[in-house]
Order: structure tokens, then sequence, then C-alpha cells
């Protein structure tokens, strides 16, 4: 019997089973070889330019788009915000502020509502940052419809809204997955959404070369969000790659830079001053001046507090909303309840803010340079404004620099720790709703206000620059919540734009990465594993060694000869779905045109990519049935195998190193016994009395 | 036949072939896969604390070492310069500054001829910067004593005595070198160099925890070199790593930011400011201010134009330097000949500086805040002084800060353009001399001269800050020397102190590489090849689908039974010389504890790696050779294999990936066929006329 490798990357179950693998290991089949040998030199330089222009090209839209998220947030947050400051400044002494409630929850609910319609009736897929979902693509789970062209304008309008809105979110997260699509929708050359192919780039079509494009568009994503083209390079590398690649890794961080200098380009001819490049992200946190920027060496133990500090609080935050997350998967599933959740939250995020400016007396000096965009006066005196105003009467991103910046003595204590407390509950509550949305803003406003309290409280004893403290304790809660380590560290160095924080914040963010890990996983996981995704994390788990291929592949597996009868090929593969281990998991474009007797070639394939029509589609004839098909050119004859005594960290480091979709496990002879998939690995996980069996989603 | 894998790691060999191959893959055989077993999962939780624990420690000692050297040099060259100046002070007007001159090449010449006469004399492997090396041990390519005690101590010596010695080095690129020494040292708990085994940190000692701690240390090295831990973890990965892993990367980074923290807090210390952590690395670029390093649109091509002129540059000091290096190793390859070379270009540094400051009348105003330290009055009036002498008459570093950061109008464009013109001889002449010394530096300093010479020619067309543009220039001649990308950028990038710079930087280094590369590798490249190691790039060459595993894999290949007689083994081993192919290198020590009757462990291993005696080492007797042997508990019974028809790339992929040290390839019936190592795959690369195959250095 022949040992038979797979036949193509992609699969034709896709609309059954929702969560298939991606294939990063080329299939080295005779079709793709012959291409590869046809191939000069010249024409593998030629490719390597393309890529290069299509890296630039990612970065290029991908700046576009995030420049056309900030303009539209800001003109509509300025018109929303200057409508209320009206109305309040008007009923401020006539009595009836209640009006001026209802028109801000109004306004907001009205945003938040058009929002979450497109999302919750167009493409569920755009709710939320994007980034659980780009992880996952980048590990090689395949989600459908996560990096399509209508995804992505659902997620630009989407994103718009709810920051618009007033909702305690950020527009950072969902430019990962925004970068994501441009990358993937660009290197195509197409796009499934408006079903136009145009012809370009079909060598680029199949998992490994799109998955580079995607790192290099979610790179593109987060260089624009925050101005940070390392720290995008790094998320791409930390979330998602698997082996590191010099002329890869460069490429990415062209798409970054190039994306960067776009966004800095257009806002500056929109801000009326071209050319000038200093305010390279979505979110700037404001210069930190060199002076004020020492810190010494009796705060490092105080900046250790605080990481601790902000991993409680981040477990806490993950904690709550994971129950919410399980509550609304199982009561709130219907896309009219979840659109009115999202305006429930928008009206309530409203009152409460309404609330806390009403209530709060914290009256403060105008400041002579009018940092503030909307000073609201209230029941202060002339020349004086609410300063609870100034954090929740602006998006917040503005707030989080005023919190940086500010000098010392804007803030009461008081305020700042009522803030903390409401803005904490009102992001736990935001994030999972049905809009998109990121939590990286949240969290740093969150940190950043307790942060201050902090250093406000600290310099009753020794002097300390509430605005250092604010930064660090924004980094403690954002690390304490996404758990990210390198990439955020430099994320946050490059938005201030300076590195003599670098060491402190490394601190802060070990530190809460360490306690929260202890309580729960970080919030992108905790989501990840409740959609039940057979992620692969980097290692196997390190007690696995007494499993074997043996124990972990899945068997009996269905085989097939070179030269197969059509009959059986096509009876297989249309019972795959309840025999779950077809060795070669065959298109059925490719019986099909292989009884239409006309030849096959890559092209059809790369035209067909990634969605192969199911074999159900096929009429075969009686006659055709018992025809002769000879798979030999459609196979990969030399698959990656391991025998079966092999043990779990080996198969495991071997899946994970070369992206595999599937490993043939066979015996000392060479005949296949099993085959080990993603789900077969992703089952293992080391729980509080060693190695569990997870229950993955079933396929 | 049974099929057997290979037994062991590291093999018997490494006297008789200088360049072997280290293996990042374990071999789980039954003794490992014992051991393992038998872990807790508590066991794994504390490895996990050791190894950072383990990298604490790295990072502490990295930092100490750079501490050590940083003051050692300031010292040095200090008492030298006050000496020399006094002199010259004296002969000013008495006439007769030739004893000055002749002062002040035997001072230099002194200095480096004790460097290079540790250099030549104990340790060869201590030469240069170290960072081939390292590249090629992080690559695999194991060169023998390159990680010993005994060649950081050489390393350090001849670090500060070359500098000290006023050569055109830097002390910055030896560090990564005693950065890795250190790492491997601290984490295998032993030294050779001392024959003391601390019996600690047993369970690390094999090759792939090695490659990790060493990475490690490589990347604290950079980190404490320019104060750049992001750049220094980047480095690792760019250079070495294979794999990304998010928690090693994060040690990684833990191992710099120690160094660097380290680093600073004794620096603070002993510049009597302690707890000030402001002077991050050994190098200080000191910082730009944020008003100045605003860019404009318009300077963006002209970023470029320098980027290519650095490539430009960088391809001729390499390609003059790869004619010095053939030069060398045909004609001064003995140590007295090494010595006294670079006693003569101590001397002829010394001549040179002397007759530049001689005959340049360049006299500027003495500034009040008096930044140079040795202000030479030599012929200019008072209260000016001769401002060659700041570029010559100091250690590189503190030319490069000053040619950063000195304002407009400090140098004359002549005292630049042959300053530029000296010093790239100098520098070009010195790399690869028997002196332990780095190439950062003198390259950043040549590209500071002529970038600032741009500045200031530019500055008669448009106003241009002189700074900036010396910044620019050094970041492109650095490029187009060393080639590197990524990591170069960052550090650059934390060795300013500021991000705003990052995308013309990298706007530069890039069309550096791209310019440069037409003409010639990168310095690291050219030595590594000139050294014909087999070193493996990131990606087998494009056009290499034509071969397959068949015909690049070595053959014959002598397998052994599982139950072996032992007289065929010792016969076997024997030979190994001769017969390049056993597929068991078996280690003796394990025949010789066999022949004895005592049942082998992992420790036996352990406390013998990485050098296990030579079979020849032990007398087996007539009865004994008939004996049998079991070789089940040391042979790794699940090796990775690949058909004979897999085609090299694939090879090539899985080989890099998971960091192998031979494939066994096997035909349809798993019968053992051949054997691809580093060698086979090495032989392959991209020439003018396509696929060239190179002739490596015989083993």
């Amino acid at each position: 019997m022949f040992h038979i490798g797979r036949l193509s990357t992609v699969d034709l179950e896709e609309e059954i089973t929702p969560e298939e693998s991606l294939d990063y290991d080329n299939s080295e089949n005779q079709l793709f070889l012959e291409e590869e040998r046809r191939m000069s030199h010249m024409g593998f330089r030629c490719l390597e330019i393309t890529r290069w222009v299509i890296c630039g090209l990612i970065g290029f839209l991908t700046g576009l788009i995030a420049c056309m998220i900030d303009i539209a947030v800001e003109k509509l947050a300025g018109y929303k915000y200057l409508a209320v400051k009206q109305n309040i400044e008007k009923y401020t002494e006539l009595g009836g502020l209640s009006i001026s409630l209802i028109l801000w929850a109004v306004l907001n609910s009205a945003f938040v509502m058009l929002g979450s319609l497109a999302v919750a009736f167009l493409e569920p897929i755009a709710a939320g940052s994007g980034i659980p979902q780009i992880k996952c693509f980048l590990n090689g789970v395949k989600i459908p419809r996560v990096v399509r062209l209508k995804t992505l304008v659902i997620k630009v309008f989407g994103v718009i809204c709810s920051v618009a809105g007033g909702l305690a979110v950020g527009k950072e997260g969902p430019m990962i997955h925004s970068g994501a699509v441009v990358a993937a929708g660009v290197s195509q050359g197409r796009s499934t959404s408006l079903k136009k192919d145009f012809k370009i780039f079909e060598y680029f079509r199949r998992d490994t070369e799109k998955r580079d494009f995607v790192s290099a568009g979610a790179a593109a994503g987060v260089s624009a969000a925050f101005g940070a083209p390392v720290g995008g390079v790094l998320f791409s590398l930390e979330e998602g790659a698997s082996f590191w690649n010099q002329l890869l890794t460069w490429r990415i961080f062209f798409a970054s830079m190039v994306s960067t200098f776009t966004l800095n380009f257009f806002l500056s001819i929109y801000h009326g001053k071209p050319g000038q490049l200093s305010s390279p992200g979505l979110i700037n946190f404001g210069r930190f001046d060199s002076d004020s920027v020492q810190y010494n060496l009796y705060e490092i133990p105080l900046f250790i507090i605080m990481g601790a500090l902000g991993g409680v609080l981040g477990a806490l935050f993950n904690i709550i909303n994971y129950w919410l997350t399980i509550f609304r998967i199982r009561y709130i599933h219907r896309p009219c309840l979840q659109v009115m959740e999202a305006m429930l939250v928008a009206a309530v995020t409203a009152t409460v803010s309404f609330a806390m400016i009403y209530f709060s007396n914290d009256c403060q000096p105008l400041g002579q340079d009018n940092t503030e965009e909307y000073p609201l006066q209230l029941f202060c005196a002339d020349g004086e404004y609410n300063s609870m105003a100034t954090a929740f009467f602006n998006t917040p991103e503005r707030s989080v620099r005023s919190l940086f910046h500010n000098p010392p003595g804007t803030y009461n204590p008081v305020t700042l720790g009522v803030f903390t407390l409401a803005y904490f509950a009102l992001a736990v509550w935001t994030y999972g709703l049905t809009v998109s949305a990121g939590v990286f803003i949240p969290s740093l406003l969150i940190g950043a206000a307790w942060g201050r309290l902090f250093g406000i409280l600290l310099s009753f004893i020794i002097w300390a620059d509430p605005g250092k403290y604010a930064l660090i304790g924004a980094a403690a809660q954002l690390g304490g919540i996404v758990r990210m380590t390198l990439s955020l560290t430099v994320i946050l160095v490059e938005a201030t734009g300076n590195v003599t924080y670098g060491f402190p914040i490394m601190l802060v963010l070990m530190t809460a990465k360490i306690v929260g890990d202890y309580f729960i996983e970080g919030l992108y996981d905790v989501h990840i594993k409740l959609q039940s995704v057979p992620f692969l994390h980097w290692d196997a788990p390190p007690t696995s060694h007494w499993l074997t291929a043996r124990e972990v592949m899945s068997s009996p597996v269905t085989c097939f000869n070179r030269v197969e009868k059509v009959g059986r090929i096509v009876d297989v593969l249309s019972n795959t779905s309840t025999n779950h281990n077809v060795l070669i998991k065959s298109k059925t474009c490719l019986a099909s045109s292989r009884l239409s007797q006309r030849k096959l070639q890559l092209k059809d394939f790369r035209d067909a990519y990634p969605r192969f029509p199911p074999i159900q589609s096929i009429h075969v004839s009686q006659d055709e049935r018992e025809c002769m098909m000879d798979l030999t050119e459609f196979m990969n004859p030399t698959p990656y195998t391991v025998p079966q005594e092999t043990s779990l960290p080996r198969v495991f480091k071997l899946f994970r190193a070369l992206g595999l979709r599937h490993l043939v496990v066979v015996d000392n002879e060479n005949r296949v016994v099993g085959l080990v998939t993603r789900k077969d690995l992703a089952r293992y996980h080391v729980g509080k009395d060693g190695l569990e069996e997870l229950h993955l989603a079933q396929t």
C-alpha cells in the first residue's frame, strides 16, 4: 500500500466545521514543484519585490483607514460634546439639567445603536477588538469570514459609532483587525465580499503567504494605532509567528513604518501643518519631557507594588468579564437583544458620567494654555472648570493624556477614586458587547486614574510626579488585563516617545503578568478559550512526556491509493462529516474537473482558494464512478511523518514549529496508522492537578 | 533491520573536526524520557524559576563586566591623554613636538601590545568582536573554546587594552561575546578553564538549553553596550533564533533589562550619583532634545540619499577588509607577526592623529560648559581649542557624542572631510587585527563625521541641524557595514533615547542594506564565509526545488543494531574520522562504563558534556570485544526522518526550524539510506548564475 500524503492545503468542509485549521506548510505536490522548478532566479526576485510592494500597500491602506477613523471619531465626538455642552450651559442656570442628561444619553445610544445594528445583523464576527480572532488566525485556526472586506467595513463603521457613542472603548484594538483584513485582501488580489477577482498576486494564494501578509497587516495596525512600528512587529511575532525569518520581519517592519508614516502624513495635512510628522499614532500619549522622566532607585519597589496591584485588578477584570461573557452566551444570543444591551450600556455610561460630573464639586482653575477642549464650567466659578468633566466629557484618549500630563494638583484624589471605580465597572461591562471596540484605551484609562491617585497619595509622604505614576499605573492595568509582554513594553515605550521608562514598564508588566496569571489567563486567552477553538500554545504541557503519538492521534484513517476509483473518492468525501479521518481531504473541484477530462492545473486551485466547492455540488454518474483517477499529481509525496512512539512534546514541537495542519503517524514499516491534527494537540493542558484534557468544539 | 536513531546530542570528535554542529533538538532517548516522566509538575515549575534566576544572574554579571570595562578604559585612557596633553603643552612653546608624538605612539603601542600578546598567544578565538562567532554558535555551528571562561578573561583584558591603546575600535562588540560566555558558564554551573564543576544546573547541560541561555547572554551584552534592552532581544532573535517562544523571549528580555540596570546602577555609584539611573549603556549618545529632533517631509529623500551613500561606503569597507583578511590569512598567521601588526597599527593611528591635529589650524572657542574633557590648545589662541583634537584626542565614543551634539559651527568642513578619510582607512585596517575590538563605534564615528559634513554642506542651501545629519550618517555607515536591520534600528533608537527618528533610521538602514547587498555581504557574513563554516541562512536558495534529499544527503551510512557487539562499536567509532557517516555517533564514555559493568546514567552524560572522552582513550580487551551491548537505552527511537524524494527547501525548513544536527533520510520501507547534515545543506547558495555549490572546510 502506498503512503499518500495530503493533496492540498485547504479542504471542503468550511461550512460544516466552523473552526478548521490553516496549513502553514506548503504542500509540495507535483503541480507545485513543477511550477517552482520552472521559475528562474529572476522570477523569485520579482516575487520578492512584489512582496515588498504589497507590504507597502498594506501599510499605506492601513494608515489611511486609521486616519479616516481618527478624523471621523474626532468630528462626530466633537459635534456631540459641543451640542451637550451648549445644552448643559443653557440649563445650568435655568435648572432642568435632566434634559441635558436625556440629550446626552439619547445621542450616545443612537450612535451605539447604529454601530451595534451593523455588527449584530450584518457581520457578528466584527464585534469586539478582533485581537483574539487575529491571534487564532496567526496561530493557524481558521475562523470563517474573519478577513473579509465586509468585516472590515462593518468594523470601521462600528468602531466609529461606538467611540463617538461615548462607550468605554478604544479605537486601537480594531485597527489591528482592520490591518489584517487589508493585508489578506491586498495580498490575494481579490475580494470575496465584492465577488471581484483582480487576477493579480495569484502566486500568494496559499496559507503560508497569506499568513505572512496578515502578520504584516496586524503589525501595521498596531503601528498605526499606537505610533509604535517596532511594537507592531513584536506584537505580530509574539502573537503569531512560529518561525523567525529576518527578511519576513524586515518586511513586516516596513509595512508598520509605512503605516505610521501615512497616518502621520495625512493627519499633519488634516491638522493644517503638512509635513510636520510629529503625531505618529492614533493615540498620542504626549511627550514626556526629559527632565520629569527621571526615576530613582527607591521608586522601583513602588513600581513593583503597582504592577502587582495591576495584576490583581486585571485578573478581577477578566474574571468578571468571563462570567459576563458566559451569561451573554447563554441568554443574550439574539441580535436584537444584543443591540438593546449595547444601547443600554451607552445610556448607562452617559448617566453615570453625568451623575459623577453633577455630584462632584471639584473645580479647577482654567489653565492658560487651554489644554481642555471642552471645559465644562457647570457649577464652578467663572474661570474654573469641573475636573471630573475632563475625565468623562472627553474621548478616552484625551482623558488618558490629561492624566499623564496635567500638572500636579489638577485632580482631586476623591474624584480619581470614584472615577476609577465607575470606569472599571463600565469597561468590564462594555467589553464583549456586540460592538466593535478595543479594550486597550479603557484599560489604560483605569490604570492611569488609579496610578495618578497612587502618585497623589504618595506625594503626601515623598515628592512624586503624579503623571509618572499615572503612566506606570496604566501599564500595570493594561498588562494585568491583556498579559502581553515584550510587545506591550515596546508599544508603551514608543507611544510615550521616551525610552527612559523601559525598565520600570518592563518590571511592572512582568509583575502584573505573574500576579495576574496566578488567578486567570489574559483577557484574549479567556475569550479564545470560551470559543473552544483548538489554539496551540508555545510548548506542549511540561508533564506530557508520558503521552505518545499513538495515544493522541486520531484513527482509523481512510487512505486512498495513488490510482483510485472515482466512486470511492466521492463516497469517502461525501461522508467526511461523519468519518473524521480522511487522510486525503481532497477538493471536489479536483474530482469534478478530472471527471470532465480536463487536466487540472495549479491555477484551478488558486482560483478557488480558499473556498472550494463541496463534493455534494457535483453530480457523478454511475459510469463515471467506475473510472479510475490518478491522484499522483495532487498528493504531497513527502509529508512530514512521525513514528507512533514519538512523545507528545516532540510531536508538538514539529507541529508548531512548521505550522502543520496534520501530521501523519506511521509504524515501523511506514504504514499510516493515524493522523495528529491541531485538535488532538490542543486538547491537553496543565490544570490544577496536572495534565487535563479539554473538550473542544466537536467538528 | 531496526531503524536506530541517534544516541545523543554530542559526539566525540571535537578535536578532530574543528567545526561541528550543535544539536538544538533534544534527543529523546530512554534515559531522557525516564527523567522527564519522573518529574512532577512542581519540578518543571522549579526548573522554570531556575531559568529566570540564571537569566537574572547572566544579566547581572554581564552588566558588571561592562561596568568594569567602562571604568578601566576611562581610567587608562584618561591617564594616557593627560600624560600626552601635558607633554604637548610643555613642548608646544619649546618646540620638539616630535617627542610628544613618540610618547603617544609608544603609549598606544604598549597598550595594544599587551592586548595583542594575550589574544595571539593565549586565546586566538578572543580576537575581533566575537559577533561572527556568536552568530555561528546560535546558528548551530560548534566552534571550540568560544564560550570558555579563559576566552572571556582574555577578551575583557584585550578590549580594555585596545580601546585604551587608541585604536579605531569600540568596546561594544566584545560585550556581546562576553555576555554569551557568561551565559554559557553560569547556565552550565561549571567552568572548563578552571576545571571546576559546581554540580548545579545539571539539567541544563544540553545544547538546547545552552543555546537559549547564550541568546540571553548575547542580548544582555548588547543591552549593556548600547543601553538597548529591546535591541538586545531583537539582536539575539535576528542572529540566532529559529523558533520564537514567548516565554523564552521574555526571559531574554529580563536578562537584558537586568544587565542595563546593573550597569546603570554601578556607574551611577562610580560617578558619585548613586540611584540616578540615567546613563543606560556603555555608549551614551546623549539625549536629543524634543525640539531639535523634528524632521520634515522634504528631508526624507535626503535621508535616502545618505542611506545609499552609507551602503556604498559600507560595501567599500567590507571589500577592502575582505582583501585585507585574505592577505592576513595567507601571510600573517604567526602570532608574533600578528602582535607586530597590531603594534604597527597602533603607532600609525597615533601618528596619523597627531599629524592631523598638528596640521589642522581649526580653532574653536572653548564652550562655557566645558564639554571637551581634554581640550588641546596647541597653536590656538588662549580660550580656544583645536577642534581636530576633539575628534582624535578622545575615545571614539566621546567623539561620536561630540559630532551628534556639538552646536552648529563647531567643526570645520575640511576637518571633517579629512577626518572621515583618515578614520575610514584606520578602521578598515584595524578590523581583523589580532586584538579584541568591535567595529560598531568606528563605523558610527565615520558615519557621524561624513553625516555632519553632509549636514554642514546642506546648511549652505537650507537650514539643517548638523547633529541630526551626523546621526543619520552614523546609522547609514553602520548599516552599510553590518547590514543588520530591525535590531539595529531599535538599538539606535534606544541609544539616542528618542523614538522620533525611528522612521528615518529605518529608511536609511533599509537603503544602506539594499545598496550594500548589491556589492558584497555584511562584514560579519564576509568573515563567517572566510572561515568556511557551514552557516545556515534563513531559507533554502529559492531555485533549489530541483534538488531532493537523495541528492544532497551523505551516504552510505553505517548503522548499528539495537544490540551490537562491542568490538564492532569500537571499530566503527575509531574510524569516524575516515568514515563520515556513522548514524549513531556513540560516545565512548558510554562504551567504557558499559564495559565496566556499571549501569550508565543520564548523569554520566551530563558530567562529560560537552566534551566526551575519545574512544581511543579506552582499552578494550579481546574478550570484551566479544560482549554484546544493548544500545536501546541511549538511542533516540523517534528521530525526525524524511523520504528521499523530499525537496531541498522542505528538508531545509525542517532542519532549520527545529535546529537539527542530522536528519535521517529513509526509503519507502523506512530503511535508512542517508543522512543530511548541516554541511550538506550549507553547501548550496545562490550565485551570479543561479545555484552554486560551495566548498566547505572538510571534516
